[in-house]
């Protein structure tokens, strides 16, 4: 059995259900487990017993909510010193507003948590465009659920972005799955 | 008189469109000349020889466009290493469709320049959110035109986005204008 | 008079000297005034009454100190709203000790704070290479004490470091005063 | 049988070096062949018949070197529009002078390959801190070899380096075989 621990802050509820979306997703894939915590519930023992870790936020100002933050400061900085993460599976999902054409900041929203990823050693698995509704729910780097219109009014998360959520929960848990054994960092 | 150099790579014409509309607000702006030239046709004088360089490019893959990278790697690297361009302004813009509610690697884009700009010792002129028309053509880091559909289907750059281009060169014009001779970064 | 506003979380003081060195640089410039506090510590009304703000953060596995983020999250998204912060002047500065020839992210980490300011639409004053003593305490984004050897054990921050760091403070003051009065974003 | 893809440019041949080293560590894995190419010298079909890509560039005014971009530009650009790379595994290294306690644009330099990674759909394999030699040759995203010393006086790629990257060839290897027939991105 593979665990998969999905960790997020959410203001308003969106990300919350892109949470949601994306442990539905997992569950469809055999032999996987997962639980889903806010960001200031995870312990260092959630995190280390879990063989991959997917982390969710809000836009805020172009990078993660403060509280995945303070989560990363005190708990994945101590994972790290340790090496308690290497080896682990991960992905990253969003919501945001944004104005306009683009929804500003959602890239390096995506991109603090993977950093954080990265130095915890951990397999990094995008989301690649031809995922189904890609187009309504998705960026490069992970789900992305766009909840404001381009002047910034509130749409919440459409189900197009709850179905692309899901199907990047399936794609994390099948790398997790097949990598579960593989001690690919093994001296 | 103070001078801008706008330098730009273009695919299908919608990221000279967007310098175009550009090097018309630095027109507005009294005692401020500019040029537009292609990034391959641009030379270390052509540099030196400007208050304020303006970096457009199409998204491609993430990232700005090989020709701007060349002139990059093989005109820049000479003005950083003697310091030739340190003190001057500069500012960004970016054409791109991407998928969905989000202009895939735009920001990461605008980014690739911004960080050159910083190395040359540059100072950063950004895209205010009440930049009028800025939910039609602006990201933080500056003008950027969204020229396909969710689903990437052509559809240029619009009116509104050369608007907001037009008013990204009026504030870099009078940026560059304030700190002509205010030696900034002398010893 | 200008305004200039320095903001940073420290963990073992190495940050909250480079803090300290930049605002002695500011001193240093006739007619600006500078106040330093603790992230946790500033208010709406603390930002908007500067001419000028500098953010700094020790690296945290890739981006700001959690203290920092919620500052920005709290006050600043509410800055952003309302266009308080456009116009104003900013810098970054971090300290880290990361591993081996490079600080591991500490670049993200600046990067990270540089997001927020390019949001606000604040004018970015970069660190140019012939500062002097850049290579002991300087990156292309800002002022960089090093607090670590390459084996991460504990070095402090250097008096190179903070010599640079204060030069950084002269820069950013000089921008905010050449700029105070130069309604560059003015419609 | 898994195939890797060395893919890289270089100035004075220490990037070579570096993409020789991992090639080396990717030939210590069983069942897996690796070719090495120069980044003029990759067509479509080279990397189609891969199952892992490892791209490796200097440094360059913080971001890869053109003809690396080149490639990406005008080669994988294409394969992201028919979706031909999703499900690859990659991985990046560089190597770079920087002044001073960094190197400067290291990171970005990294992030800036690693974004047409994400865009492609491919698994993305970071370098572990407790990889053996880490503080000499790597940083959080992949092998890197500094090859200046603090004033940019050229030193070479060290042994160190050159150790560590072929380690990052060995983690990319497995991953990559660990992945090849598990179709995690299957609808």
């Amino acid at each position: 059995m593979s665990k998969i621990l999905i960790v997020y802050a959410s203001d308003y509820g969106n990300t919350e259900k892109m949470a949601g979306a994306i442990a539905e997703g997992v569950k469809l894939v055999p032999d996987v487990e997962v639980s889903v915590k806010k960001a200031e519930d995870v312990s260092a023992d959630d995190m280390t017993a879990s063989d991959g870790i997917i982390f969710g936020s809000p836009v805020h100002m172009g990078s993660m909510d403060w509280r995945v933050k303070k989560l990363i400061d005190t708990v994945c900085s101590g994972l790290w010193m340790q090496d308690l993460a290497v080896g682990k599976v991960a992905g990253v999902f969003a919501t945001g507003s944004g104005f306009g054409g683009t929804g500003g900041g959602a890239e390096l929203t995506m991109l603090s948590m993977l950093n954080n990823i990265a130095e915890l050693g951990m397999i990094i698995v995008p989301l690649p465009k031809n995922t189904h509704g890609y187009a309504k729910g998705g960026l490069q780097w992970g789900a992305y659920g766009r909840t404001g219109d381009e002047n910034l009014n509130p749409v919440g998360v459409s189900d197009d972005a709850l179905s692309v959520a899901r199907l990047h929960g399936v794609h994390i848990a099948r790398v997790t799955k097949a990598l579960k054994d593989a001690s690919v960092f093994k001296a």
